[in-house]
């Protein structure tokens, strides 16, 4: 059977677009001479809906979206996801379903089975898990149709749940599944996932035909990457990732051609910002460009995502400023072709100086000055956000997110954190790969020796520093950062407690230091701008914390 | 039998402290002769400890706090709320248990059934469900052992569930229901609990001990109202509400002193402030007075919640702001007894029009602008926050955090959104009894009709203005509040989608208008502070919604 994998970036109850999305889709495929189109997890609401889904218009919006798709079906087949109302009183009101339309009707529905609520996920608020296996004939191919955690519990070997539904729809000798997914990017996703692909089609002896969503919802990124596996654990189709993409699955083998970690992040990276943008209807970023490491970074994947020409810095040097900051900030937006310009803080700075000197009288300097610097300029940068309808980029690694290293409303501002989730290791990595593949799609005509690195050396060189005071380093605060993100790597993504990270090595002061920052800065994260997830533990809506909790505070 | 209810105020994760308290009523109520006493859910952690239950250390502590209070119980039983390990691999790794403690050990464990996962829960994140069914008999009482959710699903008839914990328990002849819950105040939430324990107690005639958390946990505040109800469905012992209390329970009927809804939503708020600063370390408090009645009426709760010495009032008039503003907020301070400074923002505010002049050339006056006002402020009373270790409270109603009126990194500015889920209809209504009850409190010696009010008439009667323009009203901006509160409602309370709006009589372009509004400022509710929670859907937590979502936006 020819199968139609439609990888589509759908937005959040936008039921109109989405619908027409799937239409041009199902008569493309329909040209393409594709028997069968399957779409992704709940792409006619876009997932996660959230508590969007508790509202009956909004579900009943979704059956009028269903009914019309189905309308488009008389020669074609399509494989849809849509939540759908449970029948009977018991359980949560809703499923998450897959439905089989044909000539113009639905001919199956499948119920998803396995409802995540780990991390990101909360399926379990919403849905009520199925219990009936059925597989599906079509063409004289039985379909076992499967909705993305379905297949996550390989021969009932995933201790987070008691059934699973591939043991059971195989007693009905299935010839194909079929997963219809949205999961989300982290580093580590891709690997994941081929991994469970292989133990289900190896299990099973049939292939998989697996679609994933594309495309960011706020803090998630889908990544596409959709594959068809065959009986073997072959890759016969790869499709692309971070784009959107319809592929006819009726070629040879064909072997996916793999990025690096670094370059996976750096890609989700620009689409994050890049649909964070076109979902929300806005078109330019600005940012405060220190001519540190971290702006720079946001400066470059502000560009690429959103185009150079829509992408302006502002340069706010005060009293405390290095000369090369300037320089560095400059240079660095000259080579990147985007628009600059500078606005000193000192004035406004003293002015409110004066305005506190009758309160603050001969009190040392301290970090409430350094925090009137940071508010200063992001002030400065909110003004012209709202005189010129630019959205600020937050540029705070999760380095800085994780012991509350920054400023609320000073430098915490902005409408997306495009580093939140990136630690200071990785931004440097990240640099230094943009570095050399600008270099290699651009290679100087005197040779490669002779190349001008994107990102200014100096820039990547030189020690991290707020510039808030005299002289001062990122260093005098907190532990150096190769050290300080091992540890946080180890408790925020590992969850060890102290006597574990003890265990692996770090000093018991250094390790309660460590703690006691990030545990009191819950307050902090709580106002910072949403953060887009390149992880599998980010911070925001997957990591659920107590603000005035105690536990190692 | 004589059992003591424990209703007292836990620290999440503060094993010390909680142990302390749960070891200290031990005695107590063995000193009255007490043969057993009963605490609230997963009292030794507190509730809701959220994804601190994910670190093995955290569990681990929780393990050896109940160890330690075990020791304690050699002459009196002890029954508490702490999380245990699952000890099978399927499932979630933790139960969400009541231990039963008496000379000195375990003598037996109830694991929680019903795991509400909706709203501002998310127990199916960590626990498994229990399905096996014991009474467990101590001084030749059988006792039916619940926590909280395990008794609202009376004779199967919720239909969010598909078990009943009682209806298998009774089947072994139970003589006492004990509940042990963490049931998070909101201003209908004690009316609910009584229909609950009414129906459990009249369907298996015999009577149930209901033992609540008080105190809050930033946005929850837990309300107590513990209570004894006989086989009749009277109440014989009614704890208190928002206060601790230990209580031996063998005295005969005593008539619960029920407040109205707008005294209790007062007690809360009081609460849930004191609470905040007490867990995180904090005491003294700041704000912004603008004269107007929101920040009055967070004032007047501040100085109720951490007393009048701790509270101090910044006064920061603009331009723009009216001669009435600045009278009525200094004969409020002096009416209540608490500081305050006067800060002009003039000069401020001048200042960065003129760093913005290069830019905004003569671009007309507009939100830019005023923004940069409610900015200054923001910055001025985080520079004193800063300086003098004052927590800033933010004084956002519901009304305009629903329909994002307000200034990001202005007036949202806070620690604690001390009226996020405070209707501005509601806010009125709050002044109106606090200069009753105030009144009641303290007559003026020349007799009723003499006392002054303790909030201004003046702030009660002028209409809401954000003075951030000559003569601006809110009205200008937003439909009046009594209508505007009736829409708000019925969509975030009650989930009602735009026909259904229409349907209640309201008109499709103010709906359209409103519904908009709300939708579209979700990326700014998501860097407000966290909001106190007194009504059943609050901002926060228990609201998840996407940015980007288009639906109705």
């Amino acid at each position: 059977m020819k199968i139609a994998l439609a990888q589509l970036n759908y937005h959040v109850g936008n039921f109109e677009a989405n619908s027409q999305k799937i239409i041009a889709a199902i008569h493309d495929a329909e040209k393409q001479n594709a028997e069968l189109i399957v779409f992704s997890e709940l792409c006619i609401c876009g997932y996660p809906s959230r508590d969007f889904l508790e509202f009956d218009d909004f579900i009943a919006q979704c059956t009028n979206a269903l009914n019309e798709i189905a309308k488009h079906t008389s020669k074609i087949a399509a494989l849809v996801g849509c939540p759908r109302k449970n029948p009977i009183k018991e359980g949560k009101d809703l499923f998450n379903s897959a439905f089989f339309l044909y000539e113009g009707e639905v001919k199956h529905i499948t119920d998803k089975t396995l409802l995540p609520v780990y991390d990101v996920f909360d399926e379990l608020r919403y849905f009520e898990p199925n219990n009936k296996f059925e597989v599906f004939e079509f063409k004289g191919q039985k379909l076992a149709i499967t909705i993305c955690e379905d297949i996550w519990n390989v021969g009932n070997d995933n201790p987070m749940y008691l059934s699973c539904p591939m043991e059971e729809l195989v007693k009905q000798s299935p010839d194909i599944i079929l997963n219809l997914s949205a999961s989300p990017f982290s580093y580590i996703q891709h690997e994941e996932r081929m991994k469970v692909i292989r133990a289900n089609v190896l299990r099973y002896k049939i292939p998989m035909v697996y679609i994933n969503q594309v495309g960011a919802q706020t803090e998630l990124i889908f990544d596409g990457g959709s594959v068809v596996v065959n009986a073997k654990g072959e890759v016969t189709e790869q499709l692309k990732f971070f784009e959107e993409e319809i592929r006819i699955a009726d070629c040879g083998l064909e072997n996916a051609d793999l990025k690096s970690e670094i370059a996976l992040i750096h890609d989700a990276l620009v689409l994050g910002i890049r649909d964070y943008f076109a979902k929300l209807g806005f078109k330019k970023a600005i940012l405060g460009l220190s001519g540190g490491i971290d702006s720079a970074l946001v400066l470059y994947l502000a560009a690429e995502a959103l185009g150079k020409e829509n992408v302006m810095s502002l340069l706010l040097p005060s009293g405390f400023s290095s000369d090369h900051s300037l320089a560095d900030a400059k240079q660095l937006c000259e080579n990147l072709g985007t628009k600059y310009e500078t606005v000193p803080i000192e004035n406004n700075y003293q002015g409110f100086i004066q305005a506190l000197n009758p309160f603050f009288k001969d009190l040392p300097f301290n970090v409430a000055e350094e925090n009137l610097q940071a508010r200063v300029r992001g002030v400065l940068l909110m003004a012209f956000s709202n005189k010129f309808g630019y959205i600020l980029l937050n540029t705070t690694t999760k380095s800085e997110a994780a012991v509350g290293y920054g400023t609320l409303y000073g430098d915490m501002c902005g409408g997306l954190a495009v580093l939140g989730d990136v630690y200071k290791t990785q931004v440097y990595e990240l640099a230094n790969y943009i570095n050399t593949s600008s270099a290699l799609r651009a290679p100087s005509p005197k040779g490669e020796g002779n190349t001008t690195p994107l990102i200014p050396q100096n820039i990547i060189s030189k020690p991290p520093s707020a510039e808030l005071r005299p002289n001062q380093k990122d260093s005098d605060s907190l532990p150096e950062y190769d050290v300080l993100d091992k540890i946080l790597f180890q408790y925020i993504e590992k969850r060890k407690g102290p006597k574990e990270l003890m265990a692996l090595g770090f000093d018991k002061k250094l390790v309660d230091r460590v703690l006691k920052m990030v545990n009191g800065s819950e307050w902090k994260r709580n106002q910072a701008p949403p953060i887009l997830r390149v992880s599998p533990k980010a911070f925001g809506m997957g990591r659920r914390m107590n603000i005035e909790g105690k536990y190692l505070g």
